[in-house]
């Protein structure tokens, strides 16, 4: 199921092409809930493994337009799996002494130890997105840095940590419904920001930014994937069985010991 | 239930009259575990109004001899709230970096930010306690450190930090067990340390060293609890009741919003 979101390395994204609705092949929502509860349990238990063997990294990075689930994401999938072993990134506006350095030194800081998984809920890919509809630095030096992108993260997985990326593709129309939620329940008033709807009358030269992206920066090393996110289940489900499908395939050991148990008595 | 444990500021600890196995009341496994499924699942959502308050936080100190649970209080407690707005810091042996420090600034960098809940795993009280024990400074430095540990907490509290400081209360004989257990069974290998039997001869002097860290760092603004731990499900059910409690107390609120909802319209 997974490969069906990947973006093949070199290729063009098409977004218009991918329906933010799609459900993955899975049949209703019920299902759904039932394999997802089922993923869960055994990415738990392979994350385990991981801090356990303590070599290896993951590195989840969640980008998608405003309402499109990257915090429902965390709770929905990880919600399980942590504290322990397992951090959260949420990548604000940056603070003056991140300003201060390249674009990519902050990512960098929060790169997942050895032996756990992190989360990025945003990442230095807004360097490309928002930076670069809102013109925040100019478009040749925007250009340069999918390149750059491309070589640091080259280095995170020659080091052992591996690249999970999940674009969460929902349509404008859903958006609407999840901004208009989100004034009209006092208890998501929080969650509003009247900033968003200036970002949503930009929403094509977002959908473009995201399409350059997913085009110059999905690799052999971290493709990205662009997961249909207009229902909450789907999006869980599908990221929850790539993720568990990537642990498994890392099949991280309990490490063994150099020295021998039998020679330890405890008094 | 939760005042049972506290240590009373000025007043001597007394662990020789504490019973680690002591279950707190409750009747049997059993209804620890009702009592705790009820609990986490009330953290899990007072966590989400603190995050989306975002004007406080909650400090979690666990300390503890080897083997008596620290991860496992982690595992047992917070798996279900985190890890969105749940950070845990391991506190290990600090780095060049850190020791070219005051002993209090790697704990004060993990400070939990605004809205979250912090876990540290050991604490800045490791420099009264394995540094005590094994000398790695001077007494009357040490000395001096319980006083900077009470100013050290008193400004994260009077900064909207609410400290909650356990000590999982293991006996020796209970100790014995789980080592032999990380020696007998290959799953937890990893998890013996061969040092941890050193520590283990100085049983007493660590006892003592507790007694005094718990004696001049209960404070009115950070008290001390001591936690029986010989039984992980009285432990988890104790610690869970307290941290409900306290933010229930705490009572944070999802925010009121300066704009008018009316105003905006989602086009």
């Amino acid at each position: 199921m997974s490969d069906d979101y990947l973006v093949k390395p070199g290729k063009k994204a098409k977004l218009d092409g991918r329906d933010p609705a799609d459900t993955g092949g899975l049949k209703d929502e019920e299902s759904a809930r039932t394999q997802l509860a089922d993923d869960i349990v055994a990415i738990d238990k392979l994350q385990d493994r991981l801090y356990a063997e303590g070599k290896r990294a993951l590195l989840v990075i969640l980008q998608g337009m405003d309402t499109s689930g990257k915090d429902g994401t965390v709770r929905g999938v990880f919600n399980q799996t942590g504290p322990l072993g397992v951090t959260v990134t949420a990548f604000k506006r940056p603070s003056e002494e991140e300003l201060a350095h390249d674009f990519l030194w902050r990512a960098h800081l929060a790169a997942p130890k050895r032996g756990t998984i992190g989360i990025f809920n945003r990442s230095h890919y807004e360097d490309v997105l928002v930076v670069k509809v809102h013109k925040l630095v100019g478009a040749k030096e925007v250009d340069k840095r999918y390149d750059q992108i491309n070589a640091f993260e080259k280095i995170l997985t020659d080091n052992g940590v591996t690249i999970l990326k999940f674009m969460l593709h929902i349509s404008k129309k859903e958006q609407r419904e999840r901004l208009q939620e989100r004034l009209d329940d006092p208890k998501k008033h929080w969650k509003f920001n009247p900033g968003d709807l200036d970002d949503r009358k930009l929403w094509d030269d977002f959908q473009d930014a995201y399409e350059t992206m997913l085009e110059r920066c999905s690799t052999d090393h971290a493709p990205w994937r662009v997961i249909p996110a207009d229902k909450k289940w789907a999006r869980n489900a599908v990221i929850a069985s790539v993720v568990r499908k990537t642990l498994e395939d890392l099949d991280p050991q309990y490490p063994k010991v150099t020295w021998d148990p039998k020679s330890f008595r405890v008094e």
